[in-house]
Formats: structure tokens, C-alpha cells, sequence
């Protein structure tokens, strides 16, 4: 594969190409591969978004920015703009990771993507490389509002249960402190989804089942700990 | 207290001084306080440390990497900081926290320092502020070594127990699947400090059992998940 093709699509042409190289390149393939690299671009693709989000979101709590810039930064998002790429057309890999089709893989995909910014940084500055993320985010985060960020946390558990599928969390209140006006609750949330039951406390049922939600959100690595 | 010693303390002068105000103002003061600036904080304290790794330790791996900047970005550390500046002194609260001594608090010294960061980078700009993350963490970050991120997970996890007087934690084999020669295991690891029992897997007990120390190293919030 041509990598002035490549280039081309990320809107970004290197001076030094070794480094793009390395972005490309998954451990299955060698020591000289792009782990290090991922790890300098996370660090920039964080600070890119979470400056956006700032600046857009004036009124936002840091709660509500948190889990909007947890959207943006995870996984599967990064392995969507991976595929606008095509990136998996271009990833040097080890046989067996070829022949077992890691180039599709969510996981790698991804990693390629951060190890790229991070390939971009070393070569242009950091304000090149955060102004490429943002042009790779655009629509996203144009279509980003608070308004989904606001939504309770059994909400977003449910939708996102429902949206892969799964049956719907199970909340059993099992334990209860205190006197009748002073109680403390405790509640399990359990999920296929999930590998351990969490829980949640809060001063009435409701507000317990809200935090036991919000510890599968985490668990589930849906949303910032 | 007087701003302009806190200034010195830190090494830069703000041009807009209602911006380390705000750094320096908690939840519990009101609606105008130092949350967002801290989600801003955050992210270039991890871009400044995440750099000063990848350009110091060129040999290490993304693990371990890893391990020493959560070592350096995570809480207590922050809080050291902050002691440092005896930034307590400076702190803007609500009347309960100040009652009940939150300027003393891990948890709101290192959200403060975060806070400053973010302060510093929209005053001064984004070299400026990594700048001053070098300088504050100098002495910790010329002391960090590889070594210390190569200790295997159970040892580190039994060298923090230690030091804070815990209990050694206690391994259990739960699972044992598959042939003699084709196992796989899963160990529980239990502590006091833990709040929940984690697990880990391994083709081997011992591999299991670090596997398990590593899950309790991300669930204690030492290392990253």
C-alpha cells in the first residue's frame, strides 16, 4: 500500500516517513512497533478533545465533559475513524495477526489511530497534531451535546444494554443502614454484560440504584472511574 | 493570604489573577470554582509527564511507561505538590469544609494543583504550563527509574500494602479448567484494602496470581486499568 495514499487521507504528509511507519506497525510484527508511540497520542488526543470541550461547552459541569470526552476518546470511536481510513489496509502486522484478520480488530485498529498522532506530534509540533484530531473529529464533535451527557445514569445503562442486545440490569436493594428519616441503601446491579456485580450507595433506593448504574457505566469502561 | 506569594511559590504570574482564583476555589465555595479548570489540568499534567517519559526512557515499553506516569499523575503525589506551595493556605471553601479541615485533603489539595495547571495554560499558554509541571515535578521525575516498573505485580502490590500497614493479601485458586498440560486458572486475590474481590487468569497458578495482583494494583487506583 502507498503511504503518500495514506497521507493523503489523514491530511497530514511526513517528513521524517519512519515514523508513520512505526504507527503502522503492530507488536505481532516486531520490537520496533507503534506501543510507544499509542502512548504518546493518547496523551494528545485527550488534551485536543478535552480542550474542545472546554472552550464549546462553557457551562458544562466537569462531570458532563468527562463523560462526553469518554465518548470521544474510547475505543470504538477511535476505531471508526480508523476505518474512514481504511487503516487496516495499511497496518504491518505479524502472520499470524494477518491470517487471524487482526487488521479488523477494534483494538488494534484503535491503537493505530493514537500511534499516529502521536507519529504526528514528534514530526509537526503539537499544534499540528491536535489540529489534525479535531479535523478528524469534526462531525463528531459537532454532533456532541450536553443534553446526552445529561441523561441519568440507569438511562445510559439501559440504552447501551439495549443497544448491544443484552437483557436488562437487575437492581436488588441488599442492605439497609439506619433509622427510618437517616437510612443509607445499598444495591446490586447486575448484568450479563457484567464480569462482577457492582453496587451502589445512596440515601434513598432510587438514589442507590442511580450509583450502583453509574458502577457499571465504569466496570463497563463506558464511562471515566 | 497573599496571591503574590503563592506566585512565587509557583513560578509564574498570572495576568488574569481571577483565573488562580478560580483554581483555588472548591465546589463547596459555589458555582464558580475550580472543577473545570482541574478536567483541563489533568490533561496536560498527563501530556507533560506522558512527554518527559517517552523522551527520557527510549528503551522502555508502553507498560511501564504507563506504570510511572500513574505513579506520578495519581493522587497523593498531586497532594505532595500541593504541600509543597502550601497550597492549603490558599484554598477557597465553604464553611463546613473548612470546619472539618478539607484544606488538609488529598483529594481537594491535588484537584487544586490540577486546577492551577489548567489555570496556567489558559493564561499563559500550553508550553508554559508543561513548563511548569517539569519544574514542580523535577526532584520525582529525575528520581523515577525503569527498575522500579519492573518489580512483577504481586511484589508491588505487597510493597504497598506494607507501607501503608495492610495485611498481606491472600491468593486463592477458584478455577482450574481444561487438561493437565492445557490449564487455564483463575485466582482470587482478597485484602482488607480492597473493597471488592478481584481476579485474575493465568496458564499457570503463579501467572494467575499476578494476573490478580495487577487487578488489585488498578483497583486500589496505583496503576492504570
Amino acid at each position: 500500500m502507498s503511504l503518500s495514499k495514506l497521507q493523503k487521507l489523514i491530511g497530514y504528509q511526513f517528513q521524517d516517513s519512519d515514523l508513520l511507519v512505526q504507527a503502522l506497525t503492530h507488536r505481532s510484527h516486531g520490537a520496533l512497533n507503534n506501543e510507544r508511540l499509542e502512548f504518546l497520542g493518547d496523551s494528545i488526543l485527550n488534551l485536543a478533545v478535552t480542550r474542545f470541550l472546554y472552550d464549546r461547552f462553557s457551562d458544562a459541569t466537569e462531570g458532563h465533559m468527562s463523560r462526553l470526552r469518554a465518548k470521544m476518546v474510547r475505543r470504538d470511536t477511535l476505531a471508526d475513524v480508523a476505518r474512514e481510513f481504511a487503516l487496516g489496509d495499511f497496518l504491518i502486522m505479524g502472520r499470524g495477526e494477518l491470517k487471524s484478520g487482526g487488521f479488523t480488530r477494534d483494538s488494534i485498529l484503535s491503537d493505530a489511530v493514537e500511534a499516529i498522532i502521536g507519529a504526528i506530534y514528534l514530526d509537526g509540533g503539537l499544534e499540528i497534531a491536535q489540529e489534525r484530531v479535531l479535523v478528524w473529529y469534526e462531525s463528531r464533535l459537532g454532533e456532541l451535546s450536553l443534553s446526552e451527557s445529561e441523561k441519568d445514569p440507569k438511562s445510559r445503562l439501559q440504552e447501551h444494554l439495549q443497544g448491544i442486545g443484552a437483557s436488562l440490569p437487575q437492581y436488588e436493594v441488599i442492605q439497609t443502614l439506619g433509622l427510618s428519616h437517616d437510612q443509607l441503601f445499598t444495591v446490586e446491579c447486575r448484568s450479563e454484560s457484567l464480569e462482577e456485580t457492582v453496587s451502589g450507595e445512596g440515601t434513598s433506593r432510587r438514589m442507590a440504584e442511580q450509583a450502583a448504574a453509574q458502577a457499571a457505566l465504569v466496570a463497563l469502561e463506558l464511562e471515566p472511574g
